[in-house]
């Protein structure tokens, strides 16, 4: 198969065709047209197949959940998505029709959910599955909501469920040890997670960027992050760019159903340690909570409160807990 | 190295400011701003170690061309650049200073060079070095020379020597077997290149995207694209999408005196089916030639006519020449 033919027959009509778009797949750059009261918000990601998703992962949750981290980082600040670029890398026992059908597919669905087009891209022959996803968005001037923006007294909110995705990995690892080793082969992860809990597998496979809230938050939240390396590291970030310190109220912070079987420490670890939340997680003044909270009831959770200081301070009951945050290491 | 700390050691502060960057490196996304009468020009590329570029090409040059291939694919819709974003796959052997600082050096020179800025980026622990660079330019309202407007009658013009890159190369793989088997591991290219003629050198290794000459003809050409899978197979997507046939005079296309030395069917090939040019290939009006070559003197060469039809007929003084045209096979 050729790169023309890929191209066409997967990905040039993907999508929906988005207003911006002036130029879209086919030549060598796309056009976009912005509204002139708005700023481009642009991010890139890279996945590796084996280190960002388990080998094996359902093909349509790959280009799924590729475009989803991406978006995510999009909607922390507070910027509305309008096109994708997607470069890939694909070994030749995929380039077939079943695999790439599915990754097509669940590049379409996210695409469609979030009114955001396939306008570019690049296809390559690689040994390992690598999708690079750029995702390109729109932010009302001066408005975009920052890392450094946090203020001492602010409350800490996340938008969702944290430690989820942490979760559903972990019983997908000790369901099926050959994925305990780099880079896994000749794993079932399909089978294995069709048997997870359906939120914990929505959490990890299919995980949906808070897009519709980051926007809402504009004016609202001082800073915001997302939750991908782990929230006690993204929210660092926050910390050491405000230079401001948080407490966090452990028994605070929304968890799902399953997570709260664990013991209390190993809890922790996925909430505080685990990461790919994709939640958003942001600060606001306290006298701006109310109102806000009232318009849009049960999208945000206050978990701490922004203090002066440096680093986290964690809290169980009132009671301070000592944990090691660590996070994902990408090296 | 964490990701954060070589990201701050090496990419903060790669490149200059650019006016249009409101947030660049360090927060979830960048922000841009562009004048309210230009639209967004968008490509990008996925370059991989012993693909892309023979294992063992030197870190600046890896670094340098990755953007200058970006670069080329925005000067062939017209647009000027202000942005890039890159996203690395790092192997652990290569994340060290040595490599790292030159391959940054190699980013920052063409970047600087360009007057664009590294406004954001991910970092992975890959197995092969793979680089992801996203170019952001923009273009005038509506102005964006895309393939598909040819017309009967056009000239078509290259911006500079077709072929170079593709005869370095060839000269590389004959002195080292070792890398035309792939991947190739534990060759001495360093030490090959600098045997190399300079200014074959400078086209396989440090390509200059032809930036300023595309936006000159912006309101001049008809159709562009940039010369990178081969003349034969790039101006076959300008006939594709215009729905127009081509007359090339093989005796017109500037050549490296280097090349000129070859017997006359190995040029053809190097120049038809060689690929890694980056040169413009356009084509305008007749009526505009001689206006535009007096203001821009040798920076544009006839080589052919658009003619009714279809595909790319060859001559060679006045002789119809059968050559098949392959170009560069990305599967």
């Amino acid at each position: 198969m050729s790169e023309f033919s890929l191209i066409n027959k997967y990905f040039k009509n993907a999508t929906a065709r988005h207003n911006s778009t002036i130029i879209g797949i086919g030549d060598d750059g796309a056009v976009s047209r912005l509204s002139p009261k708005h700023e481009l918000v642009s991010c890139t990601d890279m996945l590796i197949a084996g280190r960002h998703f388990p080998q094996h992962t359902p093909a349509y949750a790959i280009g799924y959940k590729s475009v989803a981290v991406n978006l995510s980082d999009l909607a922390s600040m507070g910027a509305m998505p309008f096109a994708i670029l997607l470069a890939i890398g694909l070994p030749k026992h995929l380039a077939n029709d079943a695999f790439l059908g599915e990754l097509t597919q669940g590049i379409s669905d996210i695409c469609t959910q979030f009114k955001t087009q396939l306008i570019g891209g690049d296809t390559t022959q690689t040994d390992s599955l690598t999708l690079c996803i750029t995702a390109l968005g729109s932010v009302p001037c001066n408005m975009a909501i920052k890392r450094d923006g946090a203020k001492v007294g602010d409350l800490i909110c996340v938008s969702g469920e944290i430690g989820s995705a942490s979760l559903a990995l972990t019983q997908i690892l000790s369901t099926d040890n050959s994925l305990n080793n780099a880079p896994p082969t000749n794993t079932h992860l399909d089978n294995t997670l069709s048997h997870l809990d359906s939120t914990l597998y929505h959490a990890l496979v299919l995980p949906s960027p808070q897009v519709a809230l980051g926007q809402k938050l504009i004016g609202v939240a001082n800073s915001m992050i997302d939750v991908s390396d782990g929230l006690g590291q993204d929210l660092g970030h926050i910390l050491t760019q405000s230079g401001v310190g948080a407490r966090l109220f452990l028994e605070k912070i929304p968890t799902n159903a399953h997570l709260k079987k664990l013991p209390t420490h190993q809890q922790w670890q996925h909430i505080i340690n685990g990461g790919d939340d994709y939640q958003l997680c942001f600060t606001l003044p306290s006298d701006k909570f109310c109102a806000f909270n009232d318009a849009n009831p049960n999208s945000i959770f206050v978990i701490g409160e922004i203090i002066d200081g440096a680093g986290v301070e964690l809290y169980h009951h009132n009671q301070k807990i000592q944990l090691p945050i660590k996070g994902w290491q990408h090296f």
